[in-house]
């Protein structure tokens, strides 16, 4: 069974941004695995906290349940970790925990955050644990004992204010067949509301550009940079 | 029939660079076109003028008919244009004919040159000149008599002294099961000969960083850079 | 009475992606004046070219009536010219003639294009001619019995696809006020219908982004970068 | 009454590169808050450690007494911490702090150093943890009990060699009206008199290009990059 | 007797920018050629175009004896063309001429433009034909009765302002023995007054600059970027 | 005796990166040392984790036997530490004590590694390591009875795919006179064969640009970035 990885810095970043992705492949099915570095309980509920008496053990509850239900949703197995956010830090034992997942679980791509992002630095901090983790599962003096990882390619969803962020889409993914799952993948963010509409708007201007791009008509896509140049056997 | 097309400066570039991918695709039982903008008589073929003797003319027969037996070799369809070289200088008559060719060739891709080249000012109006031509190929107004093109993908080629040229990989291709095609493609041109060494080394560097990403023993590529994304279905 | 300047290639590139700006400018009493370079028949007319027996000139007309339409519900004068799409081609008087322009209307700011655009030539020749022309609306030798032109700032609207033009939004403008009057703009252009949504969409986008960036609710803007540096009397 | 924040690496970094900016708003009634997270007294005291028998104290006692001085002339508030440096290191808690202060003076701006510096790692650190405080600045989950403070926008001074440091003027900003008293505050930094004809050199540089730019004279200016878009409600 | 090469855009950039190169080679007995394209007749002599009744003859008769006044102080063998500014257009005869003039020269180095300039389309015209004419003085079929040229290193010296040129500075030369020659040459210039201090204090922050790298007493220097890589036999 | 100094991330990095380098400056009599800051047993030594029953003491003592006897036959002085690999970490003692090295040994240069490198972040610390030290070696309040250090020129070697680490050759230095003695070295390294062709080749496609550059024949060369400007009293 083929499988994927995405490493996400907060527990909502893989709806919006790779929601499609992993939809669509468990839909095909792959074995999707979505680890979430921190819960996002102190940056990203903004909405949660103006409840009056909130406190971060609820947030955390909120976050925790929505994520579950989201990951439910598109078909993956959610692992949530608890580095903070605001800022998070990412001890090494986390990176090495993380190459090894990669070992084990041989994935076909990892899917993770935009090289920089001058609003979010736990989503460059992100990227880079992915990054180190992804160059340690190659190698053989790692807990030698275990079977390497290849070159697993590294693909960066997209940012929220992209030109700003060092990021330029490489691939359009057609994600027609799925957007109806993404959507209510994001409908079970109800901390998050006021993003439905933007990364639905994102998905149609994707869409849009992938049609000028392939030629065929498509609604809605996801954009990825690639962060290591592609093995091809033909052009075509 | 697929069809893939080459829009080179010079009557030698598309040898070095992309022979491996013309000779992959034609073994392949594709149509591989290959437009040569200028003989590069007057920059490129320094070895013919150290002859005593020599003339324009006879440089340029050299350059046609080892040109010529290149492409033979290589499995490909030979256009030779005559718009000089240092410098080039190319009519917009050129541009609205390659848009036609590419209309009635429908490649698949689109080859040519790297986005800058500070020793080689040809080879930069070239890939203009291809870009340009792929541009208009779309306009409905452009004849509209012919059938449109669709977006098709450019792709550019290694370049000399990549770093200094703004061209990066994006794409290695495994050529090994043309590469001895290719190298006797090179070993047609006998007017730079100098060149056989240096491509048949970047093949290996290339195949090599290949190896390195694809995980995959690879011995000889090429390398492309995409000037516009990708549409995928798929991310596997 | 200021004046605002937009120097767009195509007859509707400026509804698209400046229509607020003038909109809003206009509303304030300004004197804003639109200049298109071409009618865009040849490439932006994809669905008048599929009409049967469809002729140059009757797409040229309908372009001037939409162009005119759209230019009249958003307040501008507009000022057409026809120098060809796919390709563009712009001969010397006219760029001395838009830096008359520029002289008799001494805008506060001069609107054009994306530094680059790998799908649209035509867009990047019509930024470089409008900094010529603001360059050259600076020089006392030209036409020395006119008024000279100051250093008139030049912002770029949006292109389609901005990370693949080198463009970066500088400045997010609130079109809140007048994003009625700018889909009505839309509205008039029939023979691009597809880009009323891409477009309305982008609108939301940017004024979520400028919601984020200025701490206050705005729904709908426009994004900006700037050619030139600003001059300011103080940071707040 | 509105306030300004600077975050600046070392004592005297401050006055040479935004000491306009800070005499300007304080004249005009603006509260301006100066933190240094250094003295700068292992680095950025060549002469100090020139003279015989110096000690760490008394160049660190120096620095600060300069410092105070500078900052009284400008009319700032100083808040000197003691991070060491080169190399400078900040613990968690100093940016945790600085988000608290931020949210506690609601500055209408935020200034500090460029985005690199490839001779002095301390001022691409003070950026990185500026920009930091004021990303968690917004969290609402970050101190649940105080008010967040909103995006404030974050603007950076010029580096001694700008050309190296990846930095680009956005913003010119006309200091005419403070130059002789920026000027004096340059005189109570006794430990780097080399630099007070430096920074008066590159403030008539600016001001040169400000009028340039701007078209009315403006003889010295300080200049600034914007690390975040801005929102506007005219392009005028 | 080894030369050196400039090739300018207007009758007195190389004055201003690298003034210093071509006194302190010329001292030293080089043969230092300058080529002007232009006179700067119509965009570089404000001052000239203030005084009533001016005329074009009589701007062009100023600068050219400006110019020849300052290369003569200077050292330089001045060669001055009229290809007009504000615009400047280069015709290929022109080219070919320059790649004549390199062989005949063969000049150690040669000086011209940065790679870009917002605010002067001529400088980065200027520079395009030089680099232009530095391909074609090497290519064995271009006049093949003249010796060739080898690959002759083509520096770009500072443009007005550095940070939006995409210019960097990769070499600071000591100028301090002829700084005074080279400020007696400004002073020549009486039609550009307002820039013999600008340029003063220019030499002075890249002497700074050139200290601080360097490690020696510098006080006036000039910068230059290299457009092609350097050949060493030592890194010492 | 002047003096060079390598600050190479692991224990073979040298050798292929700038082993022409150590030897040329060796045999000219210079006192050359070289610094690795991990043996590189994890992550690159995947040839002898390929032996049955290896461990990590046994890769280690191996990596230190090839690394001392390839610095034997460069002529270099070689000083292991060990900070481990995939992922290395420095803690700024280490820092701290090459600051010191640097002023013991003052050399005229220090080589490391390029500014990025995605598939190798060892390769970017130490790079970061090294410029660091550089810095703080000049700072008279570090050690101050130590004599401070000028400003070191650091130049950063050739990564191995260059295009995606934000490396470009600044020079390229000809080692035609020691290539024997490089690629003896070379082959002290057992545990990473495969790379003794891959550098060959490297050096042969160094050679041939240094060609192209300098005009007159080399047929090896290595490739270097400088981090900083440089300073020069002539442009011959």
């Amino acid at each position: 069974m083929p499988a994927g990885l995405v490493i996400s810095a907060h527990a909502a970043d893989f709806v919006w941004r790779a929601g499609g992705a992993i939809a669509l492949h468990a839909a095909q099915g792959w074995r999707m695995v979505v680890v979430c570095l921190s819960l996002g309980e102190r940056g990203e509920s903004a909405k949660l906290w103006r409840e009056p008496g909130m406190t971060l053990e609820r947030v955390k509850a909120n976050r925790r349940a929505e994520a579950e239900a989201a990951a439910h949703v598109l078909g993956a197995e959610l692992r949530l970790m608890e580095h903070g956010d605001y800022p998070m830090r990412v001890p090494d034992d986390t990176i090495l925990a993380l190459a090894d997942a990669i070992r084990e679980l041989q994935p076909s791509f990892i899917l993770s955050h935009a090289p920089g992002d001058p609003w979010n630095f736990d989503h460059e901090l992100t990227r880079r644990v992915a990054q180190e983790a992804q160059i340690i599962s190659q190698a053989r003096g790692h807990n030698p004992g275990l079977a390497v990882a290849g070159p697993t390619p590294v693909l960066m969803y997209e940012p929220h204010q992209t030109e700003w962020a060092g990021w330029r889409p490489d691939v359009y993914l057609d994600i027609d067949a799925v957007f109806e799952t993404k959507r209510r993948a994001f409908e079970q963010m109800g901390a998050q509301e006021w993003l439905w509409d933007y990364w639905t708007r994102a998905a149609a201007q994707r869409g849009n550009q992938a049609w000028l791009n392939g030629g065929r008509k498509i609604v809605h896509a996801e954009a990825y940079q690639r962060l290591f140049p592609q093995v091809a056997t033909t052009l075509g």
